[in-house]
């Protein structure tokens, strides 16, 4: 087994209660890596097509990878699998946190959770071994209740929890399965899949390190990163990931009244520097991070909120925030421990709250529909009620739970402009008329609309260590926000498939940041870690085949190039504000065409010998005969 | 401009007798590096679709890359292109020696010959100057008399001189353009684009040394291909390409008797150890290179051969010896000579005359047609008489002159099934049956069949240092040398562009060998002489383009997927000798269609957001519309 692994795959069956210890060889971890790479091979070979996600017959899979564990900034995350309920098709999203690294330490790289437990339960892996646990007394528990009470029963505070809230036990599809209080795998509504198998919970223990084919290197790097990233990361540190604020703001980029706008009066009230002047208690850090960019606040008054839950990110901060034309931190941050303590995405949630809020706005829906909740933009109450009624299914947030685009067709009426999703999963809070190439990574993602394997055109606007970062890939030149050209579509595929190989890694893209680690440092790492002579050429092949891979689930579920779509708001430009530009449709469209053209995707299909090249022929033949 | 370059490139217009130095920025070369990338960019810019390859629209490109003339091992070779007069397509070779590096310590990068001169000159270049000279005297002049003569009138020995022979004066359709008496950019017939601009030789001398970014750097990669090479090309030292000779007999993979057969009695008389033990005088080194693989025979009887031109390399050996059904050294020592002072690819006309032996044999052609010599298999004077006359275009040679495939429409009566060659270009002395993936190989070439930039299969048929140097780019399993299967074209794609690169770079694949010199390495020289940031993701991606130009320019002129080709005869096994298998016409088809689908070429042609991909979309209007 090389090194940087435990050479342990743990297989879970819940429906027969039998707990497993898989190995395989070799040359699957080089080829597959970790993380992402490994969730969408099983979920290629092992899900069968066209089951329901929330049915035994899914599979829930987490997945740390070679750098998970590995004492050096970055390497806290893992990432989560499953056939998505909110799309129908690919379901991945990666977490921060400790969770990742005290699986490694307890002996697994991964775990794959199959069948349905016939009454709650829970998963103990500690030291090499795993168990199935009673978890009746814990459903129905939020996050913190649920970690607590594990780490008592079991006797050790430093047990690291993965688990669901209420909504996951509900079903709601953008439910997520947490860990740490604070840390999500966010997208894809992993969380109800987990519901839907009673599985409240994986703990996590072990005193296992991660094993390093040359620890000295490792440490050396690991100290580099220890001492730069503070300095680099600055901003991420001082403000966290709102410190996007302002820019976005003045950019005409802050999504706002459910992306009919892309800026809000008092913007300056609901961003980092705003935040660390107000609320904020103390920053926090991923496993062995130096750079902290997760915030704790704590509020009194009019709400109180439970340093314990972390602080809005960004994402919160406008989906619940601006994008529902709401700007009070305090209100945002009440809904943030809301969100993580019932187990939401706070993404998917604060979207479909702002898409309700415009249906009635518009009087496609109305109070007698909503039982009472006056759902106006700007409403911090009604935004907050909501939120508890979506994770709980009552009322109105029965409807919200199936996440936009179910619930715009449940309501009809034209409800469906509203909708601002592709693939069923909800914009994040990024807007493609500011930045258009992300735009098309919206389209063609495997998972919905994502920003994260995603380029973010702004910081390539111009000469500077953002763009001359890629130069090694051979990318020099600066190119417009709104620029779709070819060049534009390259960076999109090279960059996406340099966080899909960070996702396969599995760490984190803040800190690996191009800008700041590096190509040459980052294989260095991998090489030191596991002593595998690779290359990033190597490298970026594993990202490649992730998306292959994801494309080809797809595919099978019978999505087509169609299924590549933008919600038709963002082909004109906002009313008002900063930003004029919308994405020109023959652009966008041109965009999508030679992103194919580069994946070797005729018709967005991958081709047989582009899967052959990849490694994984074997996928072509799931692909849907023509 | 960067280091590593001279920052100009010498356009010579024969025509006009003009002569300027041309600067393109930084960005140029780093996209295209030099060599086969400067020569694809200016023959798909410059040479208008249709042209006569023998007309004054053609143009002759030099160009040598950032190693040429670095003072390391492998780093003194240089390419040549133009449209090839043999195949009606893109041609393109490159050669070893000294002049290459004299070029650049000359000050320039490139020389771009167009038009045509009313009378013979020739063109010397010196520090930084170029000026074109009456060649008169010169023409008719076979090598060692040109050069010679060069030396002597300019006044400096230390001058070298790339120059055609007779043959390439008389538009031969296989003659080369040679330098240094026994280095040649041998294949695609450029020797008749440069006999049909009037240009009998170009000549450099220059004292400035390449600019390096970190001198220390390059010193102590040179100093570690100095230490080693020797060792790990023992063998190459010891015998010279011939040293392949026995494995090829004993897997029935040497040529013989115009490819009928894969082993002739006495090989072991025409190997590189019978060489060694019988004629050899003298090992001798391209510029700087420690493994002196070329050989230096002298034989007084029967024949006079004169050490100057050197000795017979494998492809000579086999192509006028066994192809031929010749075993006798001296004889091919012999006819080597003859073929270096005239100047013709040792190959193409081996095969051509192998051809005409097997016609001749089947009595296509009788001694009437011939002028009386007796062209039987293993006819060795009549060997010799041929090629005297091929050169000169006398008797039948005129016919054979024109190459295989052109003597064989013009001979008909069938010859067609004896002319082993694709796209207008002879096989090599490499024998698809025993390589398949080289067949596959051979098909796709843009240059028609070729052994270099080309995989040899049986090095990988289990592990060793061959393979598991390919394991930093994902390649880590043996593959039967019949095996043509995904894997194996993965490889060829893979290694092809790896050998494409490297006459970018240019420099030597046996010194810069991935299983000696690495990846790592050669990456690491690169940015050493350079200053560039780059990775091996980008210096692959050098290759792809040039695959990609190259494939651009052929479609260009006319050719298509259908042009892939193989002759029939490799379809069906050797009648008798070791080798038993032969090519699976559906295992051939469906490797290049696999090829197609990794290049991202639906039905053979290039996409165009896979040209886009590659930074050259401009390409894309060449594609003929469908």
């Amino acid at each position: 087994m090389p090194h940087g692994y435990n050479g342990k795959i743990l297989r879970v069956n819940l429906s027969t209660g039998k707990v497993a210890a898989e190995e395989y060889p070799d040359q699957f971890y080089r080829q597959y890596l970790g993380g992402e790479g490994v969730i969408g091979y099983f979920l290629l070979k092992e899900v069968k097509p066209g089951i329901d996600p929330l049915s035994p017959d899914n599979k829930l899979i987490f997945a740390a990878g070679p750098l998970t564990g590995v004492p050096a900034g970055g390497c806290g995350r893992h990432s989560v699998g499953a056939k998505s309920p909110l799309t129908g098709g690919y379901g991945e999203a990666d977490s921060g946190g400790y969770w990742g690294a005290e699986l490694k330490f307890a002996g697994f790289d991964a775990v794959i959770v199959e069948g349905k437990a016939e009454k709650p339960v829970y998963v103990y892996i500690h030291d090499g071994k795993a168990e199935i646990k009673d978890a009746r007394h814990l459903w129905g528990k939020k996050a913190l209740e649920c970690q607590n009470t594990i780490r008592e029963e079991l006797g050790d505070d430093l047990i690291k929890v993965a688990y669901i809230g209420p909504a996951g036990e509900n079903l709601v599809r953008f439910a997520n399965v947490m860990n740490d209080l604070d840390a999500a795998a966010g997208r894809t509504g992993l969380g109800a899949v987990m519901g839907s198998k009673n599985l409240k919970a994986i703990a996590c223990r072990g005193h296992q390190r991660v094993s390093l084919a040359e620890p000295d290197a490792v440490k050396e790097i690991a100290k580099w990163i220890a001492q730069n990233t503070p300095i680099t990361n600055k901003g991420m540190h001082d403000f966290g990931t709102a410190r996007v604020v302002p820019a976005l703001q003045s950019g005409g980029g802050l999504p706002t009244l459910n992306f009919q706008l892309g800026s809000i009066e008092n913007a300056d009230k609901i961003d980092g520097a705003y935040m660390r002047d107000t609320i904020l208690v103390k920053r926090r850090a991923c496993y062995a991070c130096p750079v902290q960019c997760k915030r704790e606040v704590k509020v009194d008054q009019p709400y109180k909120v439970n340093p314990m839950y972390g602080g809005p990110e960004y994402e919160t901060i406008a989906a619940i925030g601006s994008d529902c034309g709401i700007t009070d931190l305090l209100a945002i941050s009440m809904g943030n421990e809301m969100i993580n303590s019932y187990g939401m995405d706070s993404i998917s949630c604060g979207a479909t709250i702002a898409f309700a809020m415009e249906c009635f706005e518009n009087g496609i829906i109305s109070s007698k529909d909503t039982g009472g909740v006056d759902l106006r933009f700007g409403n911090k109450e009604a935004m907050l009620q909501i939120i508890e009624q979506i994770a709980l299914r009552q009322g109105f947030g029965d409807v919200l739970a199936e996440g936009t685009a179910r619930a715009a067709r449940k309501i009809g009426k034209g409800a469906e402009q509203y909708a601002m999703h592709i693939k069923g999963q909800e914009l994040p809070m990024h807007e493609p008329r500011l930045k258009q190439g992300l735009g098309v990574g919206y389209a063609i993602s495997p998972t919905g609309a994502d920003h994260c394997h995603n380029i973010h055109d702004t910081v390539y606007t111009d000469y500077g260590p953002m763009l001359s970062a890629l130069n090694p890939i051979g990318i020099f030149e600066p190119m417009a926000a709104n620029d779709l050209s070819a060049s534009k579509i390259r960076l999109l595929k090279y960059y996406s498939e340099f966080i899909h190989l960070l996702n396969s890694l599995v760490c984190c893209y803040f800190v690996m940041s191009l800008s700041l680690v590096g190509f040459d440092r980052l294989t260095q790492l991998l090489r030191s870690v596991t002593g595998w002579d690779t290359t990033f050429f190597e490298m970026l092949k594993v990202g490649e085949r992730s998306v292959n891979m994801a494309r080809v689930f797809n595919l099978r579920e019978g999505f087509t190039a169609k299924d590549d779509t933008m919600p038709e708001r963002f082909f004109a430009p906002h009313p008002s504000g900063p930003l004029k530009v919308a994405l020109d449709r023959q652009a966008f469209e041109n965009g999508k065409k030679i992103y194919y053209d580069m994946m070797g995707w005729p018709n967005g299909v991958p081709s047989t010998g582009r899967l052959a090249e990849l490694g994984i022929e074997w996928a072509a033949s799931m692909l849907p005969s023509k």
